[in-house]
């Protein structure tokens, strides 16, 4: 393993350390409990915006704290759920009175963490919410996950509820605004090399050198199917179909009804995208991905999208929601309605993201 | 070789359609010569900032056009110079009038072919000056190069000069500060892997499992020694004093003098690091390695700095000037005052780089 780590045990930890120090005037890190919050938290009146997952998948979350995106970020460590107390604590501590949302990411861990905090911080009179993030097609049921697992979308969720969180909305506001950009994106990607876990010290899995894997999850989960390599053309041919051929996804997420404090079953019907629709296109990297193929992807991206006749109104393309170092890239597309880009187009400032300031 | 490219011999061009598709606000690309540009060039009265250098080193320079940075960028086959009529048609394309200002890195075949559009542009009435950035301090009179290799301080003086053109510096103010800021910027990389360019479909160079390149250039040429793998801080020291303890670096370069229409002899000497400066940090990432990792390093590099007594005032951190999909990284220090400093926070709006709009 050739990483560029000092020990194991203190890679997230110096990583943190490292943004900190980058980014003094918007980004401060709190250990022990570990959580990486504005500068300027608490924001007085302003929902309060929180994330978090496993570590490795940098920028996010934390490289997406700031000003128009996350208020607070809890990291766990690399592919692992942050605890319960990550996220209480920094509900506590960037709570400016409007309450608290939770974007969760559907891994088991994630999910159950979460819920522990958001009871915690019901429990000490914080208003809460919690909404969740399923957008990958790829696979269902798969290791670490009951349902589709969360991916790009929710860098898009995190940019533009933020900056709804800016604008005042309220915490009802808010959440029924991220679960619109839940619903409406939709999430694929695919892989040509593993990558390596710093604790476990060898690659996560294997791969031929003349095989890919499609529908990989960002922790190198296994994904539908391995495959030989073959064009960029023809990769995103099969992932775009798996994208916008899905049909009406339907199912149960459990939400925190923070009006009569208990979990409520929500159910939730994902519409599927049409001719005529607007779409943000987000292209990302895996990590090891330069961003010279990413354009390859793109081009290929709207080529398709045009023969559709669906207009890609806005883009993203980099390595936003990463993997380490694996090579490969996502493609995640989402419907945008006038609300939906009135936010994209916010002015952000966070380490990972950045204009209009 | 597994890679997101389809044929060979279009992977350039493929690429920078993508780009193109991507930003038609602020992008265009010519073909045939191959050169991007902006999409409202000419800017009338505004001094033109044109690069260009081999592909593979995305987001520069092709990323980098737009406002507040490039007018024009020319690229040329992956690791190979772009030729003099690119060069040439990029600048009769995005004159406004107020001359066109040639960034060149330092290896043999650009300096060779923008010396050549010089002339041509120059023949063809447009007032023309050329500034070599030449900070790599890792190795002199490479493979590729007379003298020390063009790299990170590149990115650096697009941003600082382009803003300053938009500010409507005149040619030889412009000129001036590029020179200044090539002269106050020194730069060193290392790698954990080999690129592989797509014509050749093999690595570049072997390195073992345990082995690290120390002082690599951009083009995976050799650098200064082979080593063991080791800690990142150590990584990080060794890099750091090489570039913080260079001298003062005395050479000749060749410039055109647009006054007389000859090219003419300049000595220059660059200052060494001194407690008390303040500098802009930039961590760059090869291409391969994660945002991640480059906080792990950027934390050493912030230890050391203090250290020494000397203020990182700005840092960027990111992929900027990479080589394919190489893991490793660069640090690039840039002495900066006031002049500098400024242009550095000017609004920036390219493809690559965004603040401030």
């Amino acid at each position: 393993m050739k990483k560029l780590i000092n020990a194991v045990d203190d890679v997230v930890k110096e990583q943190l350390e490292g943004m900190a120090l980058a980014h003094p005037d918007y980004v401060k890190v709190h250990f022990d409990p570990t959580y990486v919050y504005r500068a300027d938290a608490p924001v007085e009146g302003k929902v309060a915006l929180i994330s978090g997952g496993g570590s490795g998948h940098e920028p996010m979350h934390g490289g997406f704290v700031g000003y128009g995106m996350l208020d607070a970020a809890c990291p766990g460590e690399v592919f692992t759920s942050p605890t319960p107390d990550q996220m209480y604590e920094a509900a506590l501590a960037v709570n400016g009175g409007a309450g608290v949302l939770f974007l969760v990411k559907n891994y088991t861990g994630d999910v159950l963490n979460f819920e522990t905090a958001a009871e915690l911080a019901y429990a000490d009179g914080i208003a809460v919410q919690s909404i969740l993030i399923d957008d990958d097609v790829a696979v269902k049921d798969s290791l670490y996950t009951a349902g589709r697992r969360g991916v790009g979308t929710t860098v898009l969720a995190e940019k533009i509820v933020g900056a709804a969180t800016e604008a005042r909305y309220d915490l009802k506001q808010c959440a029924d605004l991220a679960r619109k950009v839940n619903k409406y994106g939709r999430s694929m990607g695919m892989a040509l090399t593993s990558c390596t876990v710093p604790a476990a010290g060898k690659p996560t899995f294997e791969l031929g050198d003349d095989e890919i894997e499609i529908g990989i999850g960002i922790h190198g989960e296994p994904g539908m199917r391995r495959e030989k390599m073959k064009a960029v053309d023809e990769i995103v041919d099969d992932m775009m179909a798996e994208i916008l051929d899905d049909g009406p996804y339907a199912r149960t997420v459990r939400e925190w009804d923070n009006e009569h404090g208990e979990w409520i079953d929500v159910e939730l019907i994902d519409p599927p995208f049409e001719a005529g629709d607007e779409i943000i296109a987000f292209v990302n990297s895996m990590g090891g991905t330069p961003v010279s193929e990413l354009y390859a992807v793109y081009r290929r991206v709207a080529q398709i999208c045009e023969g559709r006749d669906i207009n890609i109104v806005r883009n993203l393309i980099g390595p936003y929601i990463t993997s380490l170092e694996m090579q490969g890239f996502s493609i995640t597309l989402l419907k945008a309605d006038e609300e939906i880009l009135k936010f994209w187009d916010a002015p952000v400032n966070t380490p990972g993201l950045r204009w209009g300031v």
